[in-house]
């Protein structure tokens, strides 16, 4: 993570449960960035990270588009990855109009609104992914992601500007003041983990099944560790969860191997 | 009212009940008003009146920024005044962040869009006042609606860009009916695993353990067992899933296996 203008933040983080961190994700216009900024100050979110801008960072159109909101551009940080971006979150949203052949929970702006609200109310750090002007999120970003926002709009002229569909969000961000939570997780003494905690176990878990020649077709690896990664994603898997998972793969891998070496302890 | 490109069509008055017009008045940059067409679009709104454009009409800027929404300016039509722009509709609404010393009945934009759905309804017609980017709305203006409406957004940056403003309306416009669930899990192919289908899938991963040794301390066994389960309960794991982690519980076991007994292939 690298600091934008304002160098002197060393960790610019912003304290979990406060409210969402835009993700602009490889973003091709400076103007484009500058406006996003301004709609999210219009929403009352004020955390920016940006996944490698095209035309690099700063960028002096972003500070004449932003109309006032400098200071988020100020602060924004600069992230090669969408992983890096997201590593300290413990949810993450995309938003994106495209079907997809993946498997995750589908939300409008509005549900995912009053999600964040929820979210953030219990303390964690959110953030949610806006894909570049044309192309959108690609899939290995989607992978990164737990939950699809999908705003309601006309489908013959889905085609939304950056900065509008920030707007939608940050809008709907502000309007959610409902604090009815619609739903949550009881952790009990755990703690729900962050992208970073699931991406070492995936980490781990992939290695294992390399090793085991189960991701042997080249063609079909990245699917499958795809898949694999929806599913990490979903349902707020907890640290304490991701620890015996960790067991887990590791038991599974050593125990076989020591049947293997005394096989008559296998059945 | 003099027509836009479309010199073809005398009163391209909407029928009325079809969706609100929007009006802007006195717009500034023509690529604004292009954005605000593409903005329309979004979110099913089709017909576009203007008020005194600064730099005349029709301007390349306005159909270059509109993303495909073209139809919308090729039928614009140019108004001398507010009133001449309002003057067969039933109801108008006029968007407007600042305070007046006017007495009128004050609406958030969700609460607008029911009404102007409602009033639609009823077979009226209906029009929304934009007012110019900066200077937004003049008093006169104001005179010629009945109801305003007012964003909720955040009071230390109100400032909202021509085309975020009517994007905000065309967005709350076209929810106002939108029939989305506000969260569904996109499945594609597959579907939802039952409940004995994770049961046996847990199963076949408790007897790998069991038989691993993971699970031998019996005083933790249940906890540890009932973590599992709670984890494979939540986020509506899919048949695909099940499979490919039952793959995956295969894999991780034999894997090792082979390694054990080729310890050369191990590293």
């Amino acid at each position: 993570m690298t600091g934008g203008r304002d160098e002197g933040g060393a960790d610019l983080a912003p304290p979990p449960g406060e409210s969402p961190i835009i993700v602009l994700v490889r973003p091709q216009l400076g103007e484009n960035i500058g406006t996003a900024a301004r709609a999210m100050a219009n929403g009352g979110l004020f955390h920016m990270r940006i996944v490698a801008p095209r035309d690099g960072w700063p960028q002096p159109y972003a500070w004449r588009a932003a109309s006032g909101a400098d200071k988020i551009l100020d602060h924004a940080t600069i992230h090669p990855t969408v992983a890096d971006a997201v590593a300290d979150c413990h949810r993450v949203f995309a938003t994106c109009p495209r079907p997809r052949h993946i498997v995750i929970p589908v939300r409008t702006a509005r549900a995912a609104a009053e999600d964040l609200r929820e979210i953030n109310g219990r303390g964690l750090r959110t953030a949610v992914l806006f894909g570049p002007e044309r192309a959108g999120l690609e899939n290995d970003d989607m992978a990164r992601a737990d939950t699809l926002v999908r705003y309601p709009l006309n489908p013959a002229h889905m085609s939304l500007n950056l900065a509008q569909a920030v707007m939608i969000l940050a809008y709907e961000w502000w309007t959610a003041v409902e604090t009815t939570p619609p739903r949550y997780l009881m952790t009990n003494e755990t703690a729900v983990a962050t992208k970073g905690e699931i991406d070492g176990l995936m980490g781990r878990l992939i290695s294992e099944l390399d090793a085991s020649g189960f991701l042997d077709n080249t063609a079909k690896r990245p699917g499958m560790v795809r898949n694999l990664s929806h599913w990490f994603q979903r349902g707020e898997v907890t640290v304490q969860e991701v620890r015996t998972l960790h067991g887990v793969v590791s038991e599974l891998s050593k125990g076989r191997m020591r049947r293997g070496r005394i096989p008559d302890d296998a059945s």
